[in-house]
């Protein structure tokens, strides 16, 4: 492990530990990606995992890496194929376990990813543990928006199916910090996410969570709009919009294919006739602006919320100009020590609810959604 | 009640009922729309409901609706604020419950209305009766998709935030019956929406469904893909995709609201610079033609299925070419006798299932998410 001239470690450099490998694009996209956010950023080293003889002969084509880099060697890679349940057991020897590992053993407080979500998710639970007081870690994603900052805050994206309403309480507690930290808004606005926006409208759960974030965001520094619905996640409603990982899954999958179909159309369109075709050529810089605007590759930093150390899972087709957005996010959260401040958060939290009678058990909720299979939540007790 | 010269029922003309009230867009709109239609489609009439000196009036200036139109006397609206439990005590005087009852008296099979979508739902259920053997009606709306003809049907789309397996296996043959009579697909293929289309995915109700809707596909006439993600609802992996109604509200509507944003960005893009205010002026066309082909105008015609007569659910927003829309699809659905084919799909299946072993027992499936006040499930034994 190592080479000769990085420095990292001496400097007041921020570290980020990077998964080298597992993207569709390849260790070439990563390398390119971390030399783009390198070149810009003094401030910023690097761990990368992978094969060590591959990665040194990427990374000694970019200058702007030199004295940024230090290796940690990992033969084996995680594919997209790969079920967690497979990696948990035998993925030692892996890229993305070695990346998770750094944060673990605390070399670096933020680790970048492009592989296989599910692997990642299930090596950071296991490997990195929950904050304390968080029940169920969350996957957040930044979706474009009519918001001034271009951007909303959605979790849970899918790292679990369930969410109870204590576990909702804590994504609006992490996507509120998560606003601060990564996106800079000093008091983010919270939305539930439901089928309407008056107040009887939804399931027990989601009526119980209501009333527990709303008992609680005057404590917790944010503002709760009460509920939203699912045009609000592109709108200027709220900064943080809040669901269970099924719901918001199934939500952005449906977003991000309507986009994408209208943009194959909308190419097809101009496609059409000489004069449309003249027209596309004189629109290139309008399309390109709004590309700039609306790139998935620009917005790809999903980030898992409530474990001890902060993973960015970066897209899987990700290209450099995607990893480096990445590793800007992470250098973000990183630097604003966002991990420390979350558990600060979540603990406060606690004690209030300890204290509090607004704070329903669980067991008094009607119906609540675990499956047999799934270990009861500690809840913010603990 | 009535016109001289209306002469609907004495052809074999169609017979449409129509609130012509509760829309955004005023009733104006509405007969604008129903006199779109008239002028393309011989074979169409009206029962048009709402205040009778206004209707009239209005109906007078459009001569393609000369003897097409019966008048219904409502001098009630239905508001978009109007909560459904209120009308259903005190709405009797209003358009939409006339509309609603004309079904009810069997003067047409199919009504639409553009008013409030939980009114609307809430008299049709109260009125109109489920059909035999169906214990969740759904709301089935048209979606934008890659395939051939353009759109694909996803059904629940919030009739019921609630939906166990049984009723995911209704909402199954529903669409299916849907997109044969009212897109005209011989074998559809549908797909049961999920976080993942590998089979452990999911929670324990989602795997029942996926058990249930395998065991019956190859009876009852369509192809079942499995599991499939939001990205195909706009997809071409199937033409039907089934979902609960708080799932399916919660995806069109991020769908809805992002393909909005998308749109306004690209006129703000070509609004920058002289030069893209050119481009955008040459690509007019283009634009149109792209309109056309995702205009949600023309696929607003979501649907209540599941009950005895179908009502169209037009946008509240709808002017005259989305009412034309809807009443086209309405027309379509009565001429193939779209009603009577359901009730005796569901009626097969439910004596298919009395016999079957693979038709596993509500009470046998853990962690069913009926709230305690939603009357049991009458199930297919009915």
């Amino acid at each position: 492990m190592g080479t000769g001239d990085y420095n990292g470690a001496d400097t007041d450099r921020i570290v980020i530990s990077v998964d080298a490998m597992g993207g569709d694009a390849g260790p070439a996209a990563v390398v390119s990606g971390i030399a783009q956010s390198a070149a810009k950023n003094p401030d910023l080293a690097f761990l990368l995992h992978g094969p060590i003889e591959q990665l040194k002969q990427l990374v000694e084509r970019r200058r702007a890496l030199t004295g940024r880099v230090e290796f940690c060697d990992a033969q084996e890679v995680v594919s997209m194929q790969d079920k967690p349940a497979q990696i948990l057991r035998r993925g030692k020897h892996t890229s993305m376990w070695s990346t998770i590992e750094a944060v673990r053993d605390g070399k670096a407080t933020v680790a970048v990813s492009c592989g296989n979500t599910g692997a990642l998710m299930a090596l950071s639970m296991i490997r990195l543990n929950r904050l304390e007081g968080v029940s169920r870690p969350a996957l957040a994603i930044l979706w474009p928006s009519r918001n001034p900052h271009g951007f909303n805050v959605m979790l849970d994206a899918g790292a679990d199916i369930r969410a109870d309403s204590r576990d909702l309480l804590q994504f609006a507690m992490m996507g509120a910090s998560y606003a601060r930290n990564g996106l800079g808004l000093a008091h983010p606005r919270v939305g539930l996410l439901n089928v309407g926006t008056e107040q009887h409208k939804g399931n027990a759960e989601l009526k119980a969570a209501y009333a527990l974030i709303d008992s609680f965001s005057s404590k917790v520094n944010f503002d709760f709009v009460g509920f939203v619905e699912g045009g609000d996640i592109p709108g200027d409603k709220c900064d943080v919009i809040v669901t269970d990982g099924f719901t918001g899954n199934v939500a952005i999958k449906t977003g991000e294919g309507t986009a994408q179909l209208i943009g194959d159309l909308l190419r097809e369109a101009f496609r059409f006739t000489p004069l449309s075709r003249l027209a596309s050529l004189l629109s290139l810089t309008s399309f390109r602006r709004l590309q700039k605007r609306i790139d998935p590759r620009r917005v790809n930093g999903g980030v898992f919320l409530g474990l001890t150390g902060t993973v960015v899972k970066s897209h899987g087709s990700a290209d450099a100009t995607g990893v480096s957005a990445a590793v800007k996010l992470a250098f973000q959260l990183s630097k604003s020590g966002f991990s420390e401040k979350l558990a600060a958060r979540v603990s406060t939290v606690a004690a209030l609810a300890q204290d509090s009678s607004a704070f329903p058990l669980h067991q008094n909720l009607p119906n609540g959604e675990r499956g047999a299979d799934i270990p009861k939540a500690q809840g913010v007790q603990s």
